[in-house]
């Protein structure tokens, strides 16, 4: 690509460093951004940088924070005995935009992968276990991908813990709502199957 | 979606303004960049600000400048004789980047479009009659999109300039490299063969 002007070149450059931002989209969107008002600009420039410089982790559950402690750990309106572990702040936002979890949570930072060098030591499981000892915490609730990390993650922390009196739950595997039957998994019909729900008109989570 | 931190709201907020990014593109990006260099955050927010309030449209032919003039127009190299009429910015990128034109251009800023509220009088059309009666221009390549609102732009311009001894020329229409004839439409077709080429070994484009 030819640019006239070296502002637009180190624009559509540092864009298209983004994760799925070609050239073509990278200049796309400094074209866009060129004939915007100036105020948009700014305030999407400064919005990303505040954010990379002021952002914290939450020293209780590693989510995302402003300050010191994160909202929802610092909401004394939550459950503060049954935390729900989660791989990444994705899936935080994620459960909780169901508005259907009430408790507090624990963010790995990733899932044990030797393949990929990750090891226990570079997730927050020995704070989670920290937190179990001196929290008076009841139920620990896995929400981790269905996969062989996510598996292995769980059994470590699961050993972890010993004999720690706390109950450990998954999330229900299944179909889900809008699939089909016919294009579900083997594994997933098999275990929907298994774990087979008594019937009511409206089955709720409850955190 | 609900988050933790109002620093990562704002964040994917910002970025979600951008045209064709959605709330779950701007989370990634936005996640990405938590995670970045904090330079290469910077680099990009600086970026797009400095691109937004240091950007200049070149004084004769309109394209992006870093300066009064662009590096194409003030390019001693170029031929000055032949200016290429394009729509807009990422059409002289897109031209430029085949390496196949060394004259200069003139942009339009869009084209005549009565039905988007587009007259003649927003685009810089005075500005192009003038140059081609102030320079010595000798040809003008119209290298406008081939639908109804580039044909009565280039009708239009070709009235203004009247009897100024000036060549006007269009881009050729044709089979594009690589499209296939049984998916061609019938207009791309029907051109095509009536303007046919006698057959060389490299049809070079020649500015």
């Amino acid at each position: 690509m030819s640019f006239s002007s070296s502002l637009l070149e180190q624009a559509v450059q540092e864009l298209s460093r983004l994760p799925g931002i070609g050239k073509k989209t990278a200049l796309r969107l400094a074209l866009h951004l060129v004939k915007a008002n100036p105020d948009e600009v700014h305030n999407l420039g400064n919005a990303l940088i505040q954010m990379r410089d002021e952002m914290k982790l939450c020293k209780y559950c590693f989510n995302m924070a402003d300050q010191e402690v994160c909202n929802i750990c610092s909401n004394s309106m939550r459950k503060r005995n049954i935390i729900c572990v989660v791989e990444s702040i994705r899936d935080v936002i994620a459960i909780e935009t169901t508005q259907q979890f009430s408790g507090l949570y624990h963010v790995l930072g990733g899932l044990i992968s030797p393949l990929d060098g990750i090891g226990p030591d570079q997730l927050y499981i020995d704070a989670l276990v920290e937190r179990v000892k001196r929290d008076e915490v009841d139920e620990l609730i896995f929400a981790l991908n269905p996969n062989i990390q996510g598996d292995t993650t769980l059994f470590y922390i699961h050993k972890k813990l010993g004999d720690l009196p706390v109950k450990i739950t998954t999330i229900s595997r299944g179909i889900a709502f809008g699939g089909e039957l016919e294009y579900a998994d083997e594994m997933t019909l098999a275990r929907s199957i298994q774990n087979r729900q008594p019937v009511t008109l409206y089955v709720g989570m409850k955190g």
